[in-house]
Protein backbone atom coordinates (compact mmCIF):
# COMPACT_ATOMS: atom_id res chain seq x y z
CA UNK A 1 0.00 0.00 0.00
CA UNK A 2 1.13 3.34 -0.78
CA UNK A 3 1.91 6.59 1.20
CA UNK A 4 -0.99 8.19 0.69
CA UNK A 5 -2.76 5.89 3.22
CA UNK A 6 -3.62 8.00 5.82
CA UNK A 7 -5.36 4.71 7.97
CA UNK A 8 -7.35 6.73 10.36
CA UNK A 9 -8.89 5.78 13.34
CA UNK A 10 -12.65 6.94 13.78
CA UNK A 11 -15.78 5.99 15.59
CA UNK A 12 -18.16 2.99 14.17
CA UNK A 13 -20.73 4.23 11.49
CA UNK A 14 -24.19 2.11 10.77
CA UNK A 15 -23.00 2.04 7.41
CA UNK A 16 -20.08 0.00 8.41
CA UNK A 17 -22.21 -2.80 8.25
CA UNK A 18 -21.53 -3.00 4.70
CA UNK A 19 -18.38 -2.42 4.43
CA UNK A 20 -17.41 -5.77 5.69
CA UNK A 21 -17.51 -5.34 9.26
CA UNK A 22 -18.90 -8.05 10.52
CA UNK A 23 -16.44 -10.44 7.98
CA UNK A 24 -13.94 -8.87 10.22
CA UNK A 25 -15.21 -9.54 13.20
CA UNK A 26 -15.29 -13.02 11.80
CA UNK A 27 -11.90 -13.03 11.60
CA UNK A 28 -11.53 -13.24 15.59
CA UNK A 29 -14.09 -15.76 16.52
CA UNK A 30 -17.82 -16.59 15.64
CA UNK A 31 -19.78 -14.65 14.04
CA UNK A 32 -22.29 -15.32 11.97
CA UNK A 33 -24.12 -13.20 9.41
CA UNK A 34 -26.59 -10.30 11.42
CA UNK A 35 -29.32 -9.19 9.95
CA UNK A 36 -29.34 -5.09 9.19
CA UNK A 37 -32.06 -5.21 11.63
CA UNK A 38 -30.17 -6.81 14.40
CA UNK A 39 -27.31 -4.90 13.60
CA UNK A 40 -29.34 -1.52 13.56
CA UNK A 41 -30.83 -2.65 17.17
CA UNK A 42 -27.14 -3.43 18.80
CA UNK A 43 -25.89 -0.28 17.19
CA UNK A 44 -28.15 2.05 18.82
CA UNK A 45 -28.24 0.04 22.24
CA UNK A 46 -24.35 0.64 22.29
CA UNK A 47 -24.64 3.88 21.31
CA UNK A 48 -26.88 4.96 24.47
CA UNK A 49 -23.88 4.33 26.71
CA UNK A 50 -22.50 7.63 24.38
CA UNK A 51 -18.46 7.78 25.47
CA UNK A 52 -18.68 4.95 27.84
CA UNK A 53 -18.71 1.84 25.39
CA UNK A 54 -16.98 3.05 21.98
CA UNK A 55 -16.61 1.08 18.94
CA UNK A 56 -13.51 2.16 16.88
CA UNK A 57 -12.39 0.79 13.02
CA UNK A 58 -9.87 2.19 10.76
CA UNK A 59 -11.12 2.00 6.92
CA UNK A 60 -8.96 1.16 4.13
CA UNK A 61 -9.37 4.61 1.88
CA UNK A 62 -8.48 2.52 -1.64
CA UNK A 63 -10.94 -0.23 -0.86
CA UNK A 64 -14.11 1.01 0.79
CA UNK A 65 -13.45 -2.06 3.08
CA UNK A 66 -13.17 -1.89 7.62
CA UNK A 67 -9.32 -3.15 7.91
CA UNK A 68 -8.81 -2.83 11.77
CA UNK A 69 -11.30 -2.46 14.98
CA UNK A 70 -11.44 -2.35 18.87
CA UNK A 71 -13.73 -1.21 21.33
CA UNK A 72 -13.17 0.16 25.14
CA UNK A 73 -16.07 0.18 27.60
CA UNK A 74 -15.88 2.15 30.68
CA UNK A 75 -16.71 0.43 34.09
CA UNK A 76 -18.10 2.62 36.89
CA UNK A 77 -16.67 1.36 40.62
CA UNK A 78 -17.06 2.35 44.16
CA UNK A 79 -13.73 1.14 44.68
CA UNK A 80 -10.24 3.74 44.11
CA UNK A 81 -12.58 6.68 44.96
CA UNK A 82 -15.47 5.68 42.97
CA UNK A 83 -12.80 5.36 40.23
CA UNK A 84 -13.20 4.25 36.28
CA UNK A 85 -11.60 1.01 34.59
CA UNK A 86 -11.48 1.00 31.00
CA UNK A 87 -11.93 -2.52 29.12
CA UNK A 88 -10.52 -2.74 25.56
CA UNK A 89 -12.34 -5.95 23.90
CA UNK A 90 -12.75 -7.35 20.06
CA UNK A 91 -9.52 -5.77 18.98
CA UNK A 92 -9.03 -7.67 15.38
CA UNK A 93 -7.12 -6.23 12.18
CA UNK A 94 -7.51 -7.82 8.57
CA UNK A 95 -5.27 -10.62 8.11
CA UNK A 96 -4.53 -8.77 4.23
CA UNK A 97 -3.47 -5.65 6.65
CA UNK A 98 -1.09 -6.98 8.83
CA UNK A 99 2.03 -5.39 9.28
CA UNK A 100 0.94 -1.74 8.84
CA UNK A 101 1.13 -1.15 12.63
CA UNK A 102 -2.48 -0.82 12.58
CA UNK A 103 -3.53 -2.80 15.63
CA UNK A 104 -1.07 -0.30 17.49
CA UNK A 105 -2.77 2.82 16.17
CA UNK A 106 -6.22 0.95 17.36
CA UNK A 107 -5.27 0.18 20.70
CA UNK A 108 -3.68 3.90 21.12
CA UNK A 109 -7.00 5.33 20.23
CA UNK A 110 -9.03 3.57 22.77
CA UNK A 111 -6.38 4.08 25.84
CA UNK A 112 -6.46 7.37 25.20
CA UNK A 113 -10.01 7.52 25.29
CA UNK A 114 -10.10 5.59 28.58
CA UNK A 115 -7.62 7.97 29.61
CA UNK A 116 -9.57 11.15 28.48
CA UNK A 117 -12.92 9.94 29.99
CA UNK A 118 -11.49 9.91 33.75
CA UNK A 119 -9.91 5.67 34.00
CA UNK A 120 -7.08 5.19 36.22
CA UNK A 121 -6.73 1.77 34.40
CA UNK A 122 -7.37 0.06 31.76
CA UNK A 123 -7.88 -3.72 30.98
CA UNK A 124 -7.58 -6.05 28.56
CA UNK A 125 -7.49 -10.42 28.01
CA UNK A 126 -5.32 -11.85 25.17
CA UNK A 127 -3.51 -14.76 24.44
CA UNK A 128 -0.33 -15.71 25.38
CA UNK A 129 0.66 -15.37 21.89
CA UNK A 130 -0.41 -11.48 21.89
CA UNK A 131 1.37 -10.58 24.85
CA UNK A 132 4.13 -9.04 23.26
CA UNK A 133 2.67 -6.94 20.84
CA UNK A 134 0.28 -5.47 23.49
CA UNK A 135 3.71 -5.23 25.70
CA UNK A 136 4.70 -2.76 22.70
CA UNK A 137 1.69 -0.53 23.61
CA UNK A 138 2.86 -0.22 26.99
CA UNK A 139 0.76 -3.17 29.28
CA UNK A 140 1.92 -5.68 31.13
CA UNK A 141 0.74 -8.48 32.29
CA UNK A 142 -1.32 -9.21 35.52
CA UNK A 143 -3.28 -11.23 36.07
CA UNK A 144 -4.99 -14.48 34.56
CA UNK A 145 -8.56 -14.54 32.86
CA UNK A 146 -10.94 -17.03 34.18
CA UNK A 147 -13.72 -17.90 32.12
CA UNK A 148 -16.95 -20.06 32.30
CA UNK A 149 -18.99 -20.65 28.88
CA UNK A 150 -22.79 -21.22 28.87
CA UNK A 151 -23.39 -22.35 25.26
CA UNK B 1 -21.56 -18.28 63.76
CA UNK B 2 -24.59 -20.41 64.00
CA UNK B 3 -26.58 -22.31 61.75
CA UNK B 4 -29.45 -19.34 61.99
CA UNK B 5 -26.99 -17.38 59.66
CA UNK B 6 -29.02 -17.30 55.98
CA UNK B 7 -25.85 -15.15 54.46
CA UNK B 8 -28.18 -14.28 51.59
CA UNK B 9 -27.07 -12.66 48.42
CA UNK B 10 -29.26 -9.45 47.98
CA UNK B 11 -28.48 -6.09 45.59
CA UNK B 12 -26.71 -3.62 46.68
CA UNK B 13 -28.26 -0.57 49.04
CA UNK B 14 -28.16 2.74 48.87
CA UNK B 15 -27.83 2.34 53.45
CA UNK B 16 -25.05 -0.33 52.87
CA UNK B 17 -22.34 2.58 52.61
CA UNK B 18 -23.12 2.82 56.52
CA UNK B 19 -23.25 -0.75 56.75
CA UNK B 20 -19.19 -1.10 56.40
CA UNK B 21 -19.31 -1.63 52.49
CA UNK B 22 -16.59 0.90 51.59
CA UNK B 23 -14.56 -0.43 54.47
CA UNK B 24 -14.93 -4.20 52.85
CA UNK B 25 -13.62 -2.31 49.53
CA UNK B 26 -10.40 -1.38 51.07
CA UNK B 27 -9.85 -5.23 51.78
CA UNK B 28 -9.55 -5.61 47.89
CA UNK B 29 -7.49 -2.60 47.13
CA UNK B 30 -6.86 0.99 47.42
CA UNK B 31 -10.23 2.58 48.25
CA UNK B 32 -10.02 5.96 50.37
CA UNK B 33 -13.49 7.12 52.07
CA UNK B 34 -15.79 8.50 50.30
CA UNK B 35 -18.52 10.82 50.87
CA UNK B 36 -22.27 10.52 51.25
CA UNK B 37 -22.79 12.40 48.17
CA UNK B 38 -19.99 10.49 46.04
CA UNK B 39 -21.32 7.36 46.95
CA UNK B 40 -25.22 8.37 46.33
CA UNK B 41 -24.16 9.87 42.88
CA UNK B 42 -22.17 6.36 41.78
CA UNK B 43 -25.03 4.32 43.06
CA UNK B 44 -27.75 6.10 40.83
CA UNK B 45 -24.98 6.33 38.02
CA UNK B 46 -24.59 2.66 38.20
CA UNK B 47 -28.04 1.87 39.22
CA UNK B 48 -29.38 3.21 35.69
CA UNK B 49 -27.59 0.30 33.78
CA UNK B 50 -30.33 -1.50 35.68
CA UNK B 51 -29.36 -5.08 35.29
CA UNK B 52 -26.94 -4.45 32.87
CA UNK B 53 -24.47 -3.36 36.11
CA UNK B 54 -25.34 -5.76 39.23
CA UNK B 55 -23.71 -5.06 42.62
CA UNK B 56 -24.44 -7.81 45.31
CA UNK B 57 -23.67 -7.74 48.85
CA UNK B 58 -23.96 -10.56 51.82
CA UNK B 59 -25.09 -8.95 54.76
CA UNK B 60 -24.35 -10.33 58.65
CA UNK B 61 -27.94 -10.19 60.19
CA UNK B 62 -25.88 -10.33 63.78
CA UNK B 63 -23.57 -7.25 62.97
CA UNK B 64 -25.60 -6.03 60.64
CA UNK B 65 -22.39 -5.45 58.58
CA UNK B 66 -21.69 -6.23 54.75
CA UNK B 67 -19.24 -9.44 54.87
CA UNK B 68 -18.95 -9.94 51.07
CA UNK B 69 -19.18 -7.99 47.52
CA UNK B 70 -18.98 -8.60 43.84
CA UNK B 71 -20.04 -7.05 40.40
CA UNK B 72 -21.18 -8.00 37.20
CA UNK B 73 -21.92 -5.82 34.31
CA UNK B 74 -23.13 -7.16 31.17
CA UNK B 75 -21.20 -6.16 27.88
CA UNK B 76 -23.09 -6.00 24.30
CA UNK B 77 -21.08 -7.33 21.64
CA UNK B 78 -21.52 -7.52 17.36
CA UNK B 79 -19.58 -10.75 17.42
CA UNK B 80 -21.19 -14.41 18.42
CA UNK B 81 -24.61 -13.05 16.89
CA UNK B 82 -24.67 -10.03 18.62
CA UNK B 83 -23.61 -11.80 22.00
CA UNK B 84 -23.04 -10.90 25.62
CA UNK B 85 -20.72 -10.93 27.89
CA UNK B 86 -20.54 -10.94 31.65
CA UNK B 87 -17.98 -9.38 33.54
CA UNK B 88 -17.44 -10.11 36.87
CA UNK B 89 -15.48 -7.47 39.64
CA UNK B 90 -14.54 -6.22 42.63
CA UNK B 91 -15.30 -10.22 44.61
CA UNK B 92 -14.32 -9.79 48.26
CA UNK B 93 -15.13 -11.28 51.63
CA UNK B 94 -14.01 -10.19 54.83
CA UNK B 95 -11.58 -11.68 56.29
CA UNK B 96 -12.85 -12.33 59.38
CA UNK B 97 -16.06 -14.48 57.86
CA UNK B 98 -13.43 -16.50 55.31
CA UNK B 99 -14.25 -20.18 55.18
CA UNK B 100 -17.95 -20.11 54.66
CA UNK B 101 -18.47 -20.40 51.44
CA UNK B 102 -19.30 -16.89 50.81
CA UNK B 103 -17.14 -16.20 47.64
CA UNK B 104 -18.79 -19.13 46.36
CA UNK B 105 -22.25 -18.11 46.97
CA UNK B 106 -21.13 -14.07 45.47
CA UNK B 107 -19.57 -15.99 42.57
CA UNK B 108 -22.90 -18.03 41.91
CA UNK B 109 -25.30 -15.51 42.32
CA UNK B 110 -22.96 -13.13 39.89
CA UNK B 111 -23.30 -16.19 37.34
CA UNK B 112 -26.35 -16.85 37.55
CA UNK B 113 -27.20 -13.10 36.95
CA UNK B 114 -25.26 -13.10 33.55
CA UNK B 115 -27.15 -16.60 32.65
CA UNK B 116 -30.01 -15.59 33.11
CA UNK B 117 -29.15 -12.29 30.85
CA UNK B 118 -28.47 -13.83 27.71
CA UNK B 119 -24.68 -13.92 27.92
CA UNK B 120 -23.10 -16.65 26.15
CA UNK B 121 -19.94 -16.34 28.60
CA UNK B 122 -19.12 -14.62 32.09
CA UNK B 123 -15.04 -13.74 32.57
CA UNK B 124 -13.37 -12.31 35.31
CA UNK B 125 -9.70 -11.39 36.10
CA UNK B 126 -7.78 -12.59 39.17
CA UNK B 127 -4.61 -13.70 40.59
CA UNK B 128 -2.97 -16.94 40.59
CA UNK B 129 -3.57 -17.55 44.36
CA UNK B 130 -6.96 -17.15 43.48
CA UNK B 131 -7.55 -19.53 40.49
CA UNK B 132 -8.34 -22.96 42.19
CA UNK B 133 -10.82 -20.71 44.05
CA UNK B 134 -12.61 -20.11 40.84
CA UNK B 135 -11.88 -23.53 39.24
CA UNK B 136 -13.87 -24.44 42.02
CA UNK B 137 -17.08 -22.59 40.86
CA UNK B 138 -16.87 -23.87 37.14
CA UNK B 139 -14.15 -21.73 35.93
CA UNK B 140 -11.22 -22.24 33.67
CA UNK B 141 -8.00 -20.35 33.29
CA UNK B 142 -8.18 -18.97 29.60
CA UNK B 143 -6.21 -16.46 28.40
CA UNK B 144 -4.09 -13.29 30.63
CA UNK B 145 -4.99 -10.07 31.27
CA UNK B 146 -2.88 -7.64 30.77
CA UNK B 147 -3.01 -3.77 32.35
CA UNK B 148 -1.89 -0.15 31.96
CA UNK B 149 -2.36 2.15 35.06
CA UNK B 150 -2.53 6.21 34.08
CA UNK B 151 -1.59 7.14 38.22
Amino acid sequence: MDAEHKFQVRKLEILDKSKGFIELLQQLTICDSVSDKEFEERFQEINSFGDDHLICVIEDDHSGKIIATGSVFIEKKFLRNCGKVGHIEDVVVDSAARGMQLGKKIIEFLTDHAHSMGCYKVILDCSLENKAFYEKCGYRQKEVQMVKYFV
